[in-house]
């Protein structure tokens, strides 16, 4: 793509159309692209490592957690995709279907797993006897296709994405429930400490909870667009599919008794949810400890001096620390590769050129606030690990102080309403009540608020924002994505 | 499955019906499942934690040879999938189909990935303008779908597997074929160093090449049952995909040139190969290397002893090193677990009695040889690495001796008739031409046989075994999966 990077960089400010410049980043820092797929995107190496890292760390914690990886078909037969009544109907209107194999039609229609809760628990059914075969603690790192309809945004909405889908089973409801915080522990980990990604955490409404399931625990991200989005999730699913599926045991004293069972997932989207908040009128900006490449080097090479020898020394000194990269290619100048590795994220850019060598220094330059520093060649290895985690928490504390400002606490609809459409994430006293039509009208009402998640544990003794009716907990409301 | 493992063994001896017996290692050594989309499996965690090691082992060669991973949509517009010839001939027979998304019928069908040139190339030919984008050299772990009519067998034939699939491109055709050597090397070291397994490697005769290959270099697998199985592969496209994709840059002159592309494949048959060449009658034999269970630790409890804490404390010394399982269960004998490591193929176990622990000693048994050796403890960690090793080379040399012992070479048509009957390995001079119906006739007489490969440097002077026409190569001739 050479030749088109005459115009490498972002021609839309973050701040006056934030779609129009996150369309623009995901290209042009070679994240990602469109398909004549409609609404499914080439995952590009640059994005891909990002996954790859994600995937990676989750899955060390999950595995000394206990749980093991498995993978189960992409096809579910229509029949076993039907088996749980609430499930079918959350999922069935974006299902995609497979009718024909080469020319010849087949028996049943087969879905592409939007999730695999269906074609798991048939096999749970047959390998859970005993409570010696519990707890069943099984996780797949795979791809899902949602065939939605709503307009596609790259990484946060997509037909087909990746994820880990954790399913899980139980004897008792506290084990299972006890699941829950060690979950969203993992996830919350994930997010802060290599995302740089704070959320609010909570309980789903009744009506935004998952198909099937008892309670949905999310966390949920509020972006520079003034718009929330939910991040990865936890749903207790009760006994709800082990009745649908008969996943049943005999437990210590020879009863039957149905499992309790627990999902939960991370997906793609968060590298999405990362681009919108960090990302800044240079391109991408990315926390060091996720970044494919943590270190770009940048020789300025004079006349018949040393320099490219010693960017390649330094590479050599960092590279089983860091993920590094030294652009030597001599197609390009220095300034071409400065704003490259910019628009593309790279945490810190070391530029080494005469002068440097002769004064045995680098010059150091942070990608977040664009300061540079001169570094003494012997300092750099720890100024390096300094600056890599002064910016991942630079990153996160400005990401946080953006989501506390950005948190408004209401008690009355007319400041509710005035809130939503000031673009606020909105805290207020929620009925929740799975009869009362509050979401509907709050819908209308705001062109498109929802509850995005109950915080728990915090109690109210107030009355619901919309329906004045007892509220027994607060609620963060948004525009989502 | 607690209850149905009291009758955990192999009921059926490898050599009176291997299918039969294959079939029961991989339901009763906890590695895989029916389910009930036909020709697909659930892969249980103690073969998808093979897959693991294979796809991190093969994943880390990669990056060291600069190559990419990146992501690409499961699906393939029918349109974009027709348009190279060879290669929708090819795959069209075994597509499945996507036809609806909910109850909308989608305005052109979309085919789940037997293979993903099509969708990746109409990307390559938008990111390729410059001799500066190449060599692009990118991957893909991933699941394809192949809705083959022939019977399916347990991981060496599923509908749905998992692989690798590299695509990459280049300036010339020397860069290109150069890929081949070097990506081959990974594969046999991944199948000789890490699962054990020998093989015959060669060119696939022009019949049998990749639809839209040039040519195809593949690992030939001989296993127990007389039958052989085709392993990795490497195909060489030439110009072929350029064309139809418009893959084109401008060379360093300024002149439109097609690039030059390889595509390149491991897949999970692999672990299929693994289970059938080195099981015996008792079950699973694992190479060490690849095993999930490396070491498994049985502790034989008596009375007032210690011998429990002296099996954590051997446990807790070999992890950091091994993947090491200590069965603790209180509700199974020591028999039992004997038994079921056994048939779980786990290469080493370590049983402890009050005796040993007395004698500060423990008791190692080999899973391929079934040696009891009685080690010093202050011996342990050496003799576990001696062991390890010992126990891949003998499998290896075990196989590799199978396969040399197994192989035929035949000077007329009669002999190889009678050698295909035998079920051998046949080498015979061939004339791999592409308008004879050699193959054809030689499948119809043998009921089933086929070249296999054509190893490389092997010039011949003859004639063809079949024909009698000159033929200036020997190829591999067998029946296969």
């Amino acid at each position: 793509m050479a030749e088109r990077k005459t115009t490498i960089g972002i021609e839309t400010k973050k701040e006056d159309n934030i779609s129009e410049w996150y369309t623009q980043v995901m290209q042009k820092a070679d994240l990602a692209d469109y398909t004549s797929v409609s609404g499914c995107l080439v995952f590009k190496p640059r994005s891909y490592a990002i996954w790859e890292t994600i995937v990676a760390q989750t899955d060390l914690r999950f595995k000394q957690a206990g749980i093991q990886n498995a993978y189960f078909p992409l096809f579910i037969p229509e029949s076993l995709f039907q088996k749980e009544a609430a499930h079918v109907e959350g999922f069935s209107p974006e299902v995609a279907w497979v009718t024909h194999a080469g020319d010849t039609k087949l028996n049943e229609r087969l879905a592409v797993r939007p999730t695999s809760e269906t074609i798991m628990y048939e096999s749970y059914s047959k390998w859970i006897r005993s409570w010696r075969d519990l707890p069943l603690r099984l996780n797949q790192w795979c791809n899902v296709v949602r065939w939605e309809f709503k307009h596609p945004v790259p990484f946060l909405r997509t037909r087909e994405f990746l994820w880990n889908e954790g399913h899980t089973a139980f004897a008792t409801k506290k084990q299972a429930e006890d699941e829950g915080p060690e979950i969203i522990s993992i996830y919350n980990e994930i997010c802060e400490n290599l995302l740089a990604l704070p959320s609010v955490i909570g309980r789903k409404s009744e009506k935004e909870k998952f198909a099937g399931a008892e309670y949905t625990i999310s966390l949920e991200f509020f972006l520079p667009s003034g718009k929330a989005i939910q991040g990865p999730d936890f749903h207790h699913d009760g006994q709800n599919f082990a009745k649908a599926f008969d996943i049943k045991f005999k437990d210590q004293n020879g009863n039957d008794e149905y499992a309790w069972q627990n999902t939960f997932a991370i997906t793609t989207r968060v590298i999405g949810i990362m681009i919108m908040m960090h990302g800044d009128n240079k391109g991408l900006v990315l926390p060091p400890f996720v970044a494919p490449t943590q270190i770009g080097i940048v020789p300025i090479l004079g006349k018949g001096d040393d320099v490219l020898a010693k960017a390649k020394e330094i590479e050599e000194s960092l590279r089983s620390a860091y993920k590094v990269q030294l652009d030597e290619r001599e197609e390009y100048s220095p300034g071409y590769k400065f704003n490259e590795m910019e628009l593309q994220g790279v945490p810190l850019r070391i530029e080494i050129g005469p002068k440097d060598l002769a004064a045995n220094s680098v010059v150091l330059v942070r990608r977040d606030t664009g300061e540079k520093t001169t570094v003494a060649l012997d300092k750099l290895a720890s100024t390096i690990e300094e600056e890599l985690t002064a910016m991942h928490h630079r990153l996160f504390e400005k990401a946080k102080t953006f989501l506390e400002e950005n948190i408004v606490s209401v008690d009355n609809y007319d400041e509710f309403k005035k809130a939503i459409a000031d673009k606020k994430l909105v805290k207020a006293r929620y009925c929740n009540d799975k009869t009362s039509d509050c979401e509907e009208i709050i819908k209308a009402d705001t062109v498109g608020a929802k509850p995005l998640n109950i915080p728990e544990q915090e109690p109210s003794d107030g009355v619901c924002v919309h329906c004045g009716k007892p509220a027994k907990e607060y609620a963060y409301f948004g525009k989502a994505y």
